[in-house]
């Protein structure tokens, strides 16, 4: 993936044992991280000003929609991982274009790519992330790790054959209550 | 557990995702962590020090055997979680007691508290770490992550009903290379 020039980045808030919500997709955990204030909001706010695209899959869009929101992010040409063809017309309308892609996401590396995206968030969830990662090409993680374990559900990457990707650590401190933030950037191996 | 006085500290190193192993329990992601050289050696020769017991679930003691490896703390009484009767006659003859325990939890936990132990080490692995959480009985959580992701493998805590227990984050810094070292402890609630 050295050759590309969008960044892809990964991220999102996970328990202490790396789940990203129960089993039965429960998100509760959530309410474990302290309220950082108005230095929290501002950090988010410049994250989302720096995207200009993302990457959801079926999983994370159905519990946004199921939860009753739309998609929030629909002024950003957005990749949708799922093999369900009707999902996409579930979301409705969107200002920006809204992809339905499914098996191999070599292919829409190279629609980013050729778009001319230049930070694209991976707004999850684990699957999707496990894939991304298989194929080299999740450039930052940027985790929040709350204060709790769950002890089951899918975890920051679900893959069945990863070979050691590599990161360097970034950033390593408190972030607000009992949570921490750690932040790698892969490393050029 | 409040009223307990012996310490529970589930000490491990764990990738990004919160795995201690991969599925096939292959532990060679511990090679990502960086040399901490002296310092990593004295912080692990500080922490082995002040403890006085351990807590090893099956699956730990049977990877440490089949690479042919004794049982290094067989100084510090031991409880062995396995429900297979045989295996404390393959660690053979220890220093101190080896006692052998399966199903719930909470009698170990007395007989820790009779010996009057003060630190006890969980030394793996996660079903252990997520049994022993669910009876509010982990302490601290002292982890360090490693820079690479694993995809698939037990977790830090397994378990299948865990209500949210609630830690304090203590430490969050680098530990030496491009791991994290992250240290909680139990709240009381």
């Amino acid at each position: 993936m050295g050759t590309r020039s969008a960044r892809i980045v990964w991220y999102t808030a996970m328990s202490m044992d790396g789940r990203l919500a129960t089993a039965d997709n429960d998100l509760g955990f959530l309410d474990t991280i302290g309220d950082r204030g108005d230095a929290g909001r501002g950090e988010w706010d410049a994250f989302v000003a720096e995207i200009d695209g993302v990457i959801i899959g079926a999983t994370t869009l159905r519990w946004l929609l199921d939860g009753g929101h739309s998609w929030p992010h629909d002024d950003l040409p957005t990749w949708l991982v799922s093999h369900d063809t009707s999902l996409p017309a579930r979301v409705g309308p969107t200002r920006a274009p809204l992809h339905r892609v499914e098996g191999d996401l070599t292919g829409m590396l190279d629609q980013i790519e050729a778009a001319g995206l230049s930070r694209v968030w991976l707004c999850g969830g684990g699957a999707v992330a496990g894939q991304l990662l298989a194929l080299d090409a999740v450039d930052e993680v940027i985790a929040t790790v709350a204060p709790t374990a769950l002890g089951n559900g899918p975890a920051l990457f679900e893959h069945q054959n990863l070979s050691l990707p590599r990161f360097g650590l970034v950033e390593c401190r408190p972030a607000g209550g009992d949570a921490a933030r750690l932040v790698w950037h892969r490393r050029d191996t």
